[in-house]
């Protein structure tokens, strides 16, 4: 009963449940990845439908630019405007909504357009649900192809275990024109004063913590959608 | 006797100072700007005059490589293994020579690279040397294209005064591909805590202070070049 099939349905519904906090007229953050296009649908479906109407949409990657358009989102790009709101999927989710995210790539527009929506939504499904971060996943840091093998170099002596990523032989490069260090995170760790390690590290852009960033989740588990709250 | 003319021999004569210490068999980070091609220039000079043996030319932006490159410099780029020694100009120098850089728009590329430097010298001119960072020049800092707008609303809630770097009427573009915010520092400053509080800004890159990096100065000077080093 939870074949992947069903999972994608289930992430879909996800997907339905947070676009129906999305009001006619909202400037709505998109998000990139698997679950987050499901929502670009959602939204482009509504559109269409006539259920919504006066929708601007700010991409978070070029290919959910893409998406939007085909499906009639009309987009914008980010300027220093507050979005209603943002849904996006997630790597991991903690317990208080802290979150991994950038396995898609795109972390740190998905982190400048989401820290000005006044709602940042996620939709995963159950597996992307952990005690700590860093519990299943890497964490991605955006780091310059400029002098990057010294920046890993900083960094390894920051997370010790980690990989750059690749894409067959070649370094991943974000839409920004950067690199991406993906770093296995201990299991104590204070992610808050690690995000302020990171992001203060010479070459690092920035990373794949979003901390208090998200106010609620809609997960799609097995026996249905579950919906979650930061609690303060 | 302060007249333009002079002040270029001068900083000449500074840049043979600083290129003085360099030895054969060193890398040398090779800095980016009007006085900095000078070192360069000397340091082809010097090996083609068979005065120096075995150097290698790490540069800090493709200016500077091309310029190695024509003087006859073996260049590599940026690794993780450190650099005997870089030279470089300053747009600033305070007086224990906290710098700020950035007038060249190379300033992430240069820290990067002579962060690893085992002595940074700096080559100036008089007009350089001021009694407290930001008292002439401007800050710049480094910011993603995207979303820049956002980013600079950030920056403007911490320095207000600045403006974003054109180049005619189109944003100046950094070799990193980024955009460059430069800033007036109010008069009364904590430039360590200014630049962890910039660092730690999304959307920032880095910035163009060089705080604790020189280890020496030779300044040109209408009487001369003085030589400052750094008081610990």
């Amino acid at each position: 009963m939870s074949a992947p099939t069903d999972l994608e349905a289930l992430k879909k519904e996800a997907a339905i449940r947070a676009v129906a906090l999305v009001q006619s007229g909202n400037r709505v953050g998109l998000g990139t990845g698997s679950t987050a296009k499901y929502a670009i649908e959602e939204i482009g479906r509504k559109l269409a439908a006539g259920e919504l109407t006066g929708i601007v949409g700010v991409a978070t990657s070029e290919a959910s630019e893409k998406l939007a358009r085909e499906v009639g989102i009309p987009t914008e790009t980010l300027d220093p405007r507050l979005l209603d709101i943002a849904i996006d999927g997630a790597d991991e989710i903690a317990p208080n909504l802290d979150l991994i995210k950038g396995l898609g790539g795109a972390l740190v527009r998905e982190k400048m357009t989401e820290v000005q929506a006044g709602r940042l939504i996620i939709i995963a499904d159950h597996t992307k649900i952990v005690s700590r971060l860093g519990e299943k996943a890497p964490l991605p840091i955006e780091i310059l192809q400029f002098g990057f093998l010294s920046t890993v170099e900083r960094l390894r002596e920051i997370l010790p275990a980690g990989r750059l990523r690749h894409t067959g032989a070649q370094p991943y490069v974000t839409d920004n024109g950067n690199y991406i260090f993906d770093a296995q995170l201990p299991a104590e760790m204070d992610v808050r004063a690690l995000e302020r390690r990171l992001k203060g590290t010479l070459g690092v852009v920035d990373t794949g913590l979003f901390l208090g960033m998200a106010e609620r989740a809609f997960v799609a588990a097995p026996d249905g959608v579950q919906e979650l709250t930061a609690k303060p």
